[in-house]
């Protein structure tokens, strides 16, 4: 079969590969219909993801068509059309007891990082009656790939998170495919105002159209300033962190009004500074969270009663062996006007 | 009457000042019966806290017979016995009727800081009827100092924002007055361990007695290590950061386990790095918060029906007028072994 | 003052009654501006609220101007544009702290009960500063009355004490203004399908343009066996009682699936058969509340904000000497088509 | 192999049956070391539980040596110690996913229900990884039984749903094993007062060394009235029904207070009486729940950790061929003063 193989920082090829096979009897073999590039292969591709080694097929987002199962896979047969998740998990750890699968002990997100992953014609899915999902008949393909991981991330680790409520106050800095997954998200609680920050006027625009009742270019104003004013001085109830560096952080930290919470999302590659001095008196709350797609069951059911346009999210389609141009689109998403990109298989 | 009034850093003298009267509707004067010193009061001595001017009358915990009250008092009338919160409470605004008092629009912590305080022969309480409890007969006194500040504050800071809960793992760092309250009312909660790490082996000691199941003095090893391997890797399930330093919340940086929380009651005076390029993904909460009293009823509860032996932290008592040897001697804390004193009116 | 004073079961009339003063320090006077009738007024006249006396002017939802304040409220001042709250807060007592302010042991349900209340030219309202909310410049008065009670009802004790959460199938059995309000405030939570049963099919047409997703006539089919066919034999997670007889309750437990709630609003005069037998092993949860209007800051915002449209609840205006008439028309709310009535002073 | 098995009402025979062997890749067959008898065991004898057929092997609790795993089993390996659930877990349906494994699609309480059970020599446990527990080296076999139903149940179904607080006051209805189980685990949250009812005066007796507070004997007081006056008329903050009959739920009908939870374990016959008409208004919640054992891993922590004395609850021991005689003695439990009873293998 033909899969997008890392070879190292920069270096990447379409190129023939094996067919995978069961290796364990939770395992199923998914042929993809569509995929689709996520921030973090670029990350993986830039050499930061030292997980990652040469010879990796990347990719863990996608949809398909079981090609194959174990003899311990009693939920879905060949032929059964499958959303996969980002996050594999066992169903049998402690964690994934409680719901927190990406630390599976033997799962967690693996895909395209610890085995191959989605960016081919076929994938091998671990524990696959934990970390597939059923696509019912009728179902819009291209809206579910985005359950695969950005929906999800967007939705639990800032929205639910944040513990976004009807009447609320939030902001959401970042309006990148994972920003505005929380931006769609959020909205299933009606918060009363949607502040979006971003450096990108084009990406702006389009938080606006999504449902942002106020954006802000950082690049060209205080933000901190101006939403201190907005709020009357009492900061926002939730502000989500949906980009991965300290200024960003530290904008929330600079709006969280008091009892508020700082729900963070982006991947950081440093340290931030946290200043206790102010924020120790101020009954807030910080969290971190790598996705653990628990509450993907719930996100299908709005895709399907039309609560969540998860297409929106969709500006580009290519054909899977088009991917490597697809990965130059989405690398250079300002001037593409990218957001998410559909590979079709 | 006679008080303890602060007169800019290292000045304080026990002297001659008027006494209390109504001033609002919602007033109450109360003579205290007992009081006590709280290292906050220790912070104001050295200058530290900006908001207490020269002349004001410290202290924000203490009980006391009601003296006199305005016309809108409901609650209290002369001659009831009353324990004083060290948070002052409206009861009216958005913070107050969200149980968060601390942010109370015209209360919060003034007592001793914007108004004058309790460490006096008597005092004015605003918002009586919402800042002062009544203490049923047989009540044991200097217990109910105890539930002005100290342990509303280790509960609701450390032990409730920590989510404590049957059977889970929890550390304490900081064995002052603070970190042992934090850890008596851990108790209700039935964790099945307790670490507790302090640089005084005789707060430790303490700690041991009153239920700590391993203390670790953090200058003689390293406790992240000795805490990770003690939890075979996975770190604790909470993290009570009571004493306000960068290393102290670095450690329960270090030691917090996936899902964990840290729940900080420090008053810390400057930053703290926070390590997201590690914690990002770890699901981790981090709180903050400034008391609310908000369980005080509950904690009442818990003295009354004895689950909870508050009077524990008392080491030293005084007469009211020897209130200056009583600082010395709290000031002294390792060398006296000292952990709370009572002053007796 | 002219007000609507009842005189025994199925005795009413529109006379002069002194105007309200000022009885204690918390106390205000309001000019009501508009009032309303609720469904509870009704029983009333039929004699069935034992706790109102002949002689008592009814009415507990309204906003007004405030007229007079008595001097221990603080947060308002004669000019100031109300809402009046149907349930009185004194913002003091245990229930009031813990936000059950339904069960205040000096407020609760008292306007229009135990005193006087707003289906008049003037009101007194105990406790101001809890009990009334102020309302901002340019707002819609109508649509504020709807805040006074069956708001908050609908949204309390249906929407959250029943968990509605995004993606969630939901029954609301009784399609009359509390019910309807049950289905607005639902939708802030985003669920994927909400069934409205009662036996009048013009309200039902109501609550299909409400956001209704399937509406059925109790009297015209077997509602419980449609409902589990529709959910594959699961059940609702979510069923709101909003009529209270026994024959709705024991509906809502026939279509209840594993796991779910029943949240009963409805004021019920006798008891219903509980189906344990069935129930004990269906992890089901039942609620019951008056109506605490906590929430009713948030229902504010998210009518500022224009997530609710609460003015969509009215059908019928009157000024309000034609109180009487207003009466005849929501009392034969089937042939008037009425929902909410409103009267302007 | 031996094993218990029922032949309809009223008979039972200790019998030679086939040794269980693998049927599906994520079996495991256990032989067990020691097992117990459950109230449920006893209905079952009576022919109360339809979905027992004869030729059943009874039995749902016990503990054992993994004997045999199936090839999808990769938690255990053959000699592992186990703990059995008396729930069968799945762990990948919607309710195992949600922590409801009591109603897994495909397991749930089956052992000596719809498959064979835990009384006798072996036992075939499906879904193994998800319904057995390792058991750590030096544990306490006999405490460890207590764990596979009789804890959960009275911790989840009690103590969990009854949402027991610090100093809250609660009431245990029904001092049988289960309601000793429900007091036994309510102290992990430190209630300031814990009343046990029940009919016998032995267990009541038992209750007070288990820490009941206060006990009462339903036959020989009006327990309602006591019960109001010792809560000064408000009534208790939970009250567990753990009987099973209408006269005991309706007690607890008549004692829960404002805001109150009634929290269901008892297996009821049939239908009660719910008396609406003064519960509508009184803000309580009435929970129901089959136990899922979901909290199986935190009850292990508090009885490593001896803050639970699981031990407790037996009171007779036998070799596991004497289980008829076993039975008589569970079946006499007044006369013979038994809790619960140890088998043996």
């Amino acid at each position: 079969m033909k899969a997008l193989v890392y070879h190292g920082p920069g270096q990447k090829t379409w190129e023939e590969k094996p067919k995978p096979g069961i290796q364990q009897p939770s395992d199923a073999i998914v042929r993809i219909t569509k995929t689709t590039i996520c921030g973090t292969d670029l990350h993986i591709m830039k050499g930061d993801v030292a997980t990652v080694t040469p010879g990796r097929i990347l990719g863990h987002e996608g949809v398909g068509i079981i090609e194959e199962t174990g003899s311990a896979v009693t939920t879905f047969k060949k032929g059964d059309h499958v959303l996969i998740s980002c996050i594999t998990s066992c169903g049998k750890c402690d964690y994934c007891k409680k719901g927190m699968y990406s630390h599976c002990e033997k799962g967690g997100w693996i895909l395209g990082n610890l085995i191959d992953g989605t960016q081919a014609e076929f994938v091998r899915i671990p524990y696959a009656d934990n970390s597939l999902y059923p696509i019912p008949g009728g179902s819009d393909e291209e809206a579910l790939v985005m359950l695969s991981d950005i929906l999800p991330t967007g939705f639990e680790c800032g929205v639910l998170n944040g513990k976004v409520e009807p009447g609320s106050t939030i902001a959401i800095v970042g309006a990148g495919p994972v920003g505005l997954a929380a931006l769609l998200t959020a909205q299933f609680y009606s918060p009363a105002r949607i502040f979006l920050i971003d450096l990108d006027d084009n990406r702006l625009k389009v938080a606006a159209t999504f449902g942002a009742t106020d954006t802000f270019n950082s690049s060209k104003e205080n933000v901190a300033e101006r939403i201190m004013t907005l709020t009357g001085g009492r900061g926002v109830d939730t502000a989500i962190e949906a980009v991965g560096v300290p200024a960003t952080f530290q904008l929330c930290e600079s709006i969280i009004g008091p009892g508020g919470v700082i729900a963070n999302i982006g991947v950081h590659g440093k340290s931030v500074e946290l200043h206790l001095e102010e924020l120790w008196s101020k009954n807030i709350t910080i969290t971190t969270r790598l996705v653990d797609t628990v509450t993907t069951p719930m996100l299908f059911k709005t895709v399907q009663s039309q609560k969540l346009d998860a297409k929106k999210l969709i500006t580009h389609r290519f054909k899977l062996p088009q991917i490597l141009e697809a990965y130059d689109t989405f690398a250079n998403a300002g001037k593409e006007k990218a957001l998410k990109v559909i590979l079709e298989n």
